[in-house]
């Protein structure tokens, strides 16, 4: 049995979604495991992560639209306003989305659907480092 | 320590939420694991995972109706309708709940709740045949 | 390998978020294990589990009123009524955030962020005992 923890980080350029899914299928290659689970893990409360979409770019786009419409960066309702006004709708639309991810593994390949992409959902406007840790448990 | 992956596919009948936890629990039964975690993953990005409840089914028609009005199917906002007006709504249902979901085992038993069943949501119209792996890790 | 579980009871006092980081940590620091995940489940259908923003309390407060928007309890376009006008939002509030939440453990470490805090995220309005199972497995 194998128990491996790794972690990388993407540097974002502004809200929108960044595939990372190649970073997990290298490190789930690397590890020899050929049977168990890999978790993915954004170490943020304002950036998260979905399995999403990944052939046509219009379904990301509509993606983000569809969250300023669900989560509006008006300023309505919101006290956490320090860092502006995409702070507070940063974390929320983490909360309704995912922290962690956790896609099994067999014969050493994920086991994604064929239009299945990981992405680092970015919330905040302005650049950062997004910090991801990884960990694969299996045979 | 046991590493156990398999997979099971279910015919949707259009949108709405069908009851997987007898499949879940009857491949945990069978793979002899007493104390670990079992992982649920659907393969599809117009489908998706929930834990709901399970004893009223007035519950279930009422999830199934706020979903309708939390992301509709009006047309507005989506650029990606190639496959029709629950094309991209059902890419928004499904990111807004699980692709997977981890449930604990114990003493060989799933570790769910009273009242929690696993469901598989479709989002789509159309009947579809649905593809959902299962893992299992543990002693 | 390790693969070890457990659970606990928290009693809440209406709606609300309550940290559960601290049981997380202490749970995974008994069971000596240095690399693997750690699963947090939430045994309920009107109470969910969030990693959440730690440090500004106003946070949690726009947390908590963002719900009562996006999921209102003014009874409208619920059928699944019986227990009052918090019972089916309960179960949609449930169904928007996680039952499951899974962290990676290095070093005998949660590999929370510096402001990831884990919540149990109460819908309800009475006073409930929630029970939460938590799963380890790794080196």
């Amino acid at each position: 049995m194998i128990a491996q923890t790794n972690s990388f980080t993407i540097a974002t350029r502004g809200k929108g979604t960044y595939d990372i899914t190649e970073q997990v299928r290298e490190f789930v290659a690397t590890s020899g495991v050929r049977d168990g689970i890999v978790t993915v893990f954004v170490q943020h409360t304002s950036a998260s992560l979905v399995i999403f979409e990944n052939a046509d770019p219009t379904a990301r786009a509509d993606l983000h639209s569809f969250f300023e419409r669900l989560v509006p960066e008006d300023g309505k309702g919101y006290t956490h306003t320090a860092e502006g006004p995409d702070d507070m709708t940063s974390h929320l639309r983490m909360v309704l989305t995912r922290t962690s991810e956790v896609i099994p593994v067999s014969n050493g390949e994920l086991c994604l659907g064929t239009w299945q992409g990981i992405y680092l959902f970015e919330h905040r406007r302005q650049p950062y480092t997004r910090s991801i840790v990884l960990n694969v448990l299996g045979d």
